[in-house]
């Protein structure tokens, strides 16, 4: 059989996504999606929908899905930047900001689709190997053609504070600096988007897949001034005129709305995974500092894959990495509090 | 202020969509939407999801949508890849399988899309002149990198048999070749899947937007051997692993399985068609025989531009190019016939 495939694309070592069982019965911990619905008002705009509606075009911009995130974030629509998960639109931004001539800095251990477009897109990422207990200094990231960081990152779950973003943008003048929000919900740190009026280098991307409880419906989108948010529209007008459907709209401009279930639900994730973490730390497991809705647990003497192995015969899905310095751990989704009993029973029966 | 954008993007000229009025009291007749509704079954499938369903990632292979796809064509489901619309599709078959080395074949006057892609993936076009009367000659069409046709084609709506797709596959047999099957439900030529069994560098590509009424939902598919629809899984897992949200594969497979709503709506459209060509023809106006759900008609030897400038003075849009070759002409989606004849009250106005 002959290969069509161009060589670049023969290169490429594509995304690994966590496993997705159809069947009932798991416990889902792996990939950090909410255990609870979205608000009961996403729904009721989707049932609201006319159905002749389907059959147009939907707007290329978001429509009231740009229009809400704006008023919520008291920015402009022209602030905003929609696309198909957050995936979308970081893919983007390396296209419309990233070249091969200068490499972009990002932590050696993080979100692993970013070196995915970095092979994808030519773009040679410079790994900036991230402090002995996984804290990232802020002084290593300088002079890049842009960055990347996730902030809370994954799979740690550590955040810097804004004085270390704001030195990152600083150092990195001639380039754009991307700070992927998809967990801030569940942080206590502000948000990036507070140094938008004082840098015009700074692009943040967020996600409705994790505290929206909406990763079925495909929804990201990035806040920045104007002159970036007309670069990843520039990109969009080249790839995809209309990235994002009415539903998903739709659905976005709703939960966006609905500002007290969002605050709410992330509460009940925090709640459950602060006992998560007690738990752990009492039957003696060393568990980084959450900020996501996720924790990131070193099971060091004893090995991790065995865990991961026990808790899958028990159908319990977490995420591990046989990758050097994370081979130790694992990564826990914060489910329900009744998932976690499941989680911490299984794992005190090893 | 700074330009962060790469050189390369600084370069590009994104696709111009059709303007989409949000106020009403518009005769759209500019993007080929179907001026019906979707299958009501798409509907009632939507409104049966378990809003809890939405927490969830999608299936990333398009789910239930690719299975009845697969058997509303009698193949296997690995012979089928889903996406976030034909453009989505379309764009990671270019990145798959075109490469810089060599140039692609396309006719100088087809979808607009394609030399955007080709500027975007560094994919060099090599426009061949269709015949003066808009036809193409297949013996045209040799020894390329690839090639990529629309059949029907868009704007001219005209159409290739079965036999001029395989001289077209014989003579490129290095190269991947893309039928863009976006109108083959308006059109009386059989479609080029039944070619593939015999020809690994096949690939044809669809979408729901026209024919099944879903343009708002962004949904599209490919169809082909599975070396091909391997490369666009590769494709897609290097850029994001999840294209179609759980309410667009909800809504494709609802619409493919209404076999009989989508038979009954083209039909609809195309008696409205014919109808309109026929009375168009009458006025005195040459219009080449349609196979889509839109006709291109010669307002030569008066002004298109001003038989444009004059329908949009009266509410009514259709579609106009200043381009060599076509700047005679006008692009008319087929709306309901109420719309046809406000449409041609106005034109017999002029």
């Amino acid at each position: 059989m002959k290969n069509y495939l161009t060589k670049h694309m023969q290169q490429l070592h594509p995304y690994t996504a966590g496993l997705q069982p159809q069947e009932d019965g798991w416990i889902k911990l792996n990939t950090n999606e909410n255990p609870y619905p979205p608000s009961p008002k996403v729904l009721d705009a989707i049932n609201k929908i006319d159905t002749a509606t389907l059959r147009l075009y939907p707007p290329g911009d978001g429509g009231k899905m740009r229009e809400a995130i704006a008023k919520s974030l008291n920015l402009n629509e022209e602030n905003i930047f929609c696309g198909n998960g957050s995936d979308e639109v970081l893919a983007l931004a390396f296209q419309a900001f990233f070249s091969e001539k200068k490499p972009v800095h990002t932590p050696d251990i993080s979100y692993g689709f970013y070196p995915v477009w970095g092979g994808m897109y030519n773009v040679g990422l410079n790994f900036i190997e991230l402090n002995d207990d996984f804290t990232l200094d802020p002084t290593h990231y300088k002079n890049g053609q842009g960055v990347i960081i996730a902030n809370p990152n994954a799979p740690t779950g550590l955040a810097i504070g804004l004085d270390a973003i704001e030195s990152i943008l600083k150092q990195n003048p001639d380039g754009v600096v991307l700070v992927d929000e998809a967990y801030i919900d569940f942080a206590d740190i502000p948000s990036a988007v507070h140094l938008l009026p004082r840098y015009d280098n700074l692009l943040v991307v967020r996600t409705f897949s994790k505290s929206h409880a909406l990763a079925g419906m495909r929804i990201g989108y990035a806040i920045g001034q104007p002159h970036l948010i007309d670069g990843l529209n520039l990109a969009k007008e080249s790839f995809n005129s209309y990235p994002l459907d009415i539903l998903a709209q739709t659905a976005a401009a709703a939960a966006t709305e609905d500002a007290d279930y969002l605050n709410h639900t992330c509460q009940k994730v925090i709640a459950t995974r602060n006992r998560t973490v007690a738990v752990l730390e009492a039957m003696g497991y060393e568990v980084l500092p959450p900020q996501g809705n996720f924790l990131f647990m070193n099971v060091v003497p004893r090995d991790a894959k065995e865990l991961y192995n026990y808790l899958l015969e028990n159908k319990i899905l977490v995420r591990y990495w046989d990758k050097p310095r994370i081979s130790g751990m694992l990564r826990v989704s914060i489910g329900t509090d009744r998932d976690m009993e499941g989680f911490l029973k299984c794992v005190s029966q090893w």
